[in-house]
């Protein structure tokens, strides 16, 4: 379980689920991203979460794809492995088989479709999760403008850490520091808590951050190591002209329409992870060279994971 | 498939889904609840949507759920089961097997995760799920309140019906009766738009409804087949008074918590069908006296079915 | 003050406000619009209201508007003077000022900066605006989709009805006709609970209105006078069909932009209102056109008041 | 007008509106405001925003006050006056008399009633308001919780640069720091971009802001003042440090129902400005000592103004 003294710390990326044509999963492309991250110097995977479209994908697929991540991490990164689903039923069944398949984390979010309004509901409903793997820290993946779910976070690191024993810390997905803050402070610095809006990595940098994850480190790793290194040997100025590359990168992101665009961007690297599965836009044959040109424009491609080097070495 | 010469009419009922006390689901109860409906002349069934916890239960509980209703029904009334899944996959899998269980119709909504923000998207969802089932009518389950997709439904019809050939409908949960109308009246009426807001009923069903399905036709139908009645024999005062009924019953089980409370009238009214299952809020066993005042004050049970009496029949 | 015997009953119109090409008043158009009214069976006026863009006035302008209406009226239909305002200060001196020209009732609502989030709150701030005129019947002006104050309306007719003696109902401006009922049977229908969602009246209707305020009664009130009459008469499809025409005319209105529409409507049926004042989106030359096209087609100029007729006789 | 060689730098306060017990504004507390600012090295004041109950203050109020603070602060220090109103006509004559009495700057935000949705309308509300003060430099105010209006900044700037010559900036109240930065370097850091979310000033001094206006300025700026200190020091943690005990104020501040409690730390911090006006809830007597002591324990009155000493001096 974590404690002060072991915290997670450096980047971690919520990786892409690479498909077919036929929007099946393309298993075979796993091992390719686990190892662009690692040559990246990415410290985790943050599997099945809403980068990975895990909403999208059925239970089996995602257990398979939850196997093939962790077989092809083989222990050189973190796996966090996110069980959140509608059913809190099936979410702990999940959780028992990221246990199963040698998983190092999991995550988890309740539903979406009704939605916790207090604490002690969401309590209630990460305790059932965590049944399903009691020795595996359990981390919330606070993500409000997707779930629609927006508690007091120090309040539940206040009930939950009492209630389950496995409760280990928040993917906090918002861009609230203050409130970020107050959740890393919690308690001694007691709980894990990593920072899940990469294009603010730097406010929550200064602020106390530790441990990131986020999408966009499956592209352009070294430019956030970059900038955390930059603002740890005192070049502010630096730091904050690499931060504002991730800014207009972002605003490409959200121009093109967001995650869609994102997956998109993996071709465009060189890693290929196919298309995005409906309710999300697939992208069109005519966009991807209208997003590499806004994304030249900025300089995006000199700060890349460079997939084919790492395929050769 | 659906046409402008037979309508659905009368009254549909979400069933609750029955639970043991551990949560698993109680199939030995469905039978009752199928029979409690029809000797209360409700005319169909919407299996596994909101009412019956449907995004809580795994897709097998659902598989077995519907088949369960299916076959308790033995076509003595309409079942429609509900496909929508935050994975479109699952929700054509779903469709197949609702196809394959012998359903009437299936209706769906999209993922309530990743939102559809366009109806060209949220055909393109639909199209998906209607290959499970190519034969099966479809309807959209339209509820903004629960899934925050408010989309312009006049041109979910125009769309839809060109696009999918199974397109039959919209189960239409929204106060927007002025949009219901426009649904209503699209092309000389051809498809069935079912109202399924139980307590503005009158007010549907003066502006044109037909059909409508609920979740408080599962207590009270008679009192709303009284109502329809006497609306039609002109005697909208009486009409009023009975949808007024319907009316203060509402503000009690919001007062309650909502899905939560209705849950446990069904144990008040005699057909017990357990608690409800997380993310809800399972209702307390002191709550269950005080609910059942607040409705014996409104005159609810003169109105309710008799459960115990179907059973003897 | 109203009691349950002598309730408002039928249309009021929520009068444009009109104005020069300079975006100032026009008080010389203000008896033309009296007199059409009256000519079109309207029994009353809601003056200062959205539709008459009293929050984008001057306090001074709404003074000599509301002024300007009041002796137009002549005692001939009601007045109603919309007080509400950011600062409670104004509104209470626009409410003393009401009572000072005549006007016959007010209306308000409380600040839309500062949002009122308890019922006790907001009995509070009305009871601030009621002490400018104290006997005056005061009406708390319903509207979520505005104000963004969505609060249970039965428990402010429990709470104001106690605390401010000329309190003596609601303009209710939403689509929820089950609580807009709640309202009007609360304490044996003492209050004028007056229906505000004109697209909706056929259902508010059957479920109990007898009073309604709406913009759309200023072009097309002859419609909504048949429709009721047909209503009462049991001739409920030929309501409903002129209902339809409504909903297609609000769907047109939408299309344009709403109120900006509707003030322009007033040019094609011959009452010109000018513009409006930022920060509403003034209309476009060539939008008059087609909108005219679009309403021409759904026979909206079939019911439209006719206003030279009125200026004749 | 601003230019990137002489931004505003430092923190500016809002300050609150004195009052007496009565509601009337208690303009002879102006002077000790202001001087309690000054003794306290703050660089400006935002006079009449939501701090300062602007909205709720009418028209004359407003002039009257917005006068009595230029007229204490005697060059001392900047001082900006926020017209923004629910009427254009009346934030147009706002900004012509903060021109007349000689402030530095006008801020305003466009109607809270019908909410302005594009940024091409926003650009032509401000337009109009500009033409009251050609002059003085003119800010927007971003405050998306409380205004609703949520639109991308860097399309403002875009816009508003080019049709407004006087246009100056920014006032920017929102977490969204990614969007912040793309702000402040739009055009070479053309706009003074002044941020407003003071429990994160840390995470936006380190990704490039300069400038901060803030309601808790009025009583902690020394904190604050030390903050910057330490973080262009290289000091982190104690930069980190004291940003915590200001997330901690405002955790109370919110526990206590925000805008409502600050004032009443304006009493506590013995320069009484007396209560909130409605709609906000005024702050009741017994809640003074429950909110001291929270206060007292996490060390806030180390680093508060010392009003009275500064009196002395």
């Amino acid at each position: 379980m974590s404690t002060s003294t072991s915290h997670i710390t450096g980047l971690l990326a919520a990786p892409f689920t690479p498909m077919h044509a036929d929007g099946t999963i393309n298993f075979d492309k796993v091992p390719d991203i686990v190892n662009l991250l690692i040559d990246n110097k990415v410290k985790g995977m943050f599997v099945c979460g809403s980068t990975g479209e895990g909403p999208s994908l059925t239970t089996e697929e995602r257990k398979q794809l939850a196997a093939a991540f962790v077989k092809a991490a083989n222990k050189r990164l973190l796996v966090f492995v996110h069980v959140g689903h509608n059913s809190i039923t099936e979410a702990r069944e999940l959780a028992a088989h990221a246990k199963e398949i040698g998983a190092d984390c999991i995550s988890a979010t309740p539903s979406t479709y009704f939605k916790v309004d207090s604490i002690d509901l969401l309590v209630s409903c990460l305790q059932e999760i965590a049944k399903g793997a009691p020795s595996l820290p359990l981390y919330y993946y606070n993500i409000p403008a997707l779930t629609g779910i927006s508690l007091d976070m120090v309040k539940l690191l206040e009930k939950a850490g009492e209630a389950i024993p496995s409760f280990a810390g928040i993917k906090y997905t918002a861009p609230l520091i203050h409130d970020y803050q107050a959740c890393v402070n919690f308690n001694n610095n007691k709980y894990d808590i990593l920072y899940g809006t990469d294009e603010m990595l730097l406010g929550a940098l200064a602020t106390g951050a530790k441990g990131f994850i986020g999408s966009t480190y499956n592209f352009i790793a070294p430019l956030y190591n970059a900038l955390i290194e930059e603002f740890n040997n005192g070049n502010l100025k630096e730091a904050q002209r690499l931060q504002y590359i991730s800014v207009e990168m972002v605003r490409i992101i959200v121009k093109y329409g967001g995650l869609r665009a994102q997956k998109a961007m993996m071709k465009l690297i060189g890693c290929d992870c196919g298309n995005v599965r409906y309710p999300l836009n697939p992208f069109a044959v005519h966009e991807y060279k209208l997003l590499e040109t806004d994304l030249r424009n900025i300089g995006f491609f000199e700060w890349v994971c460079k997939p084919k080097a790492a395929v050769v070495s």
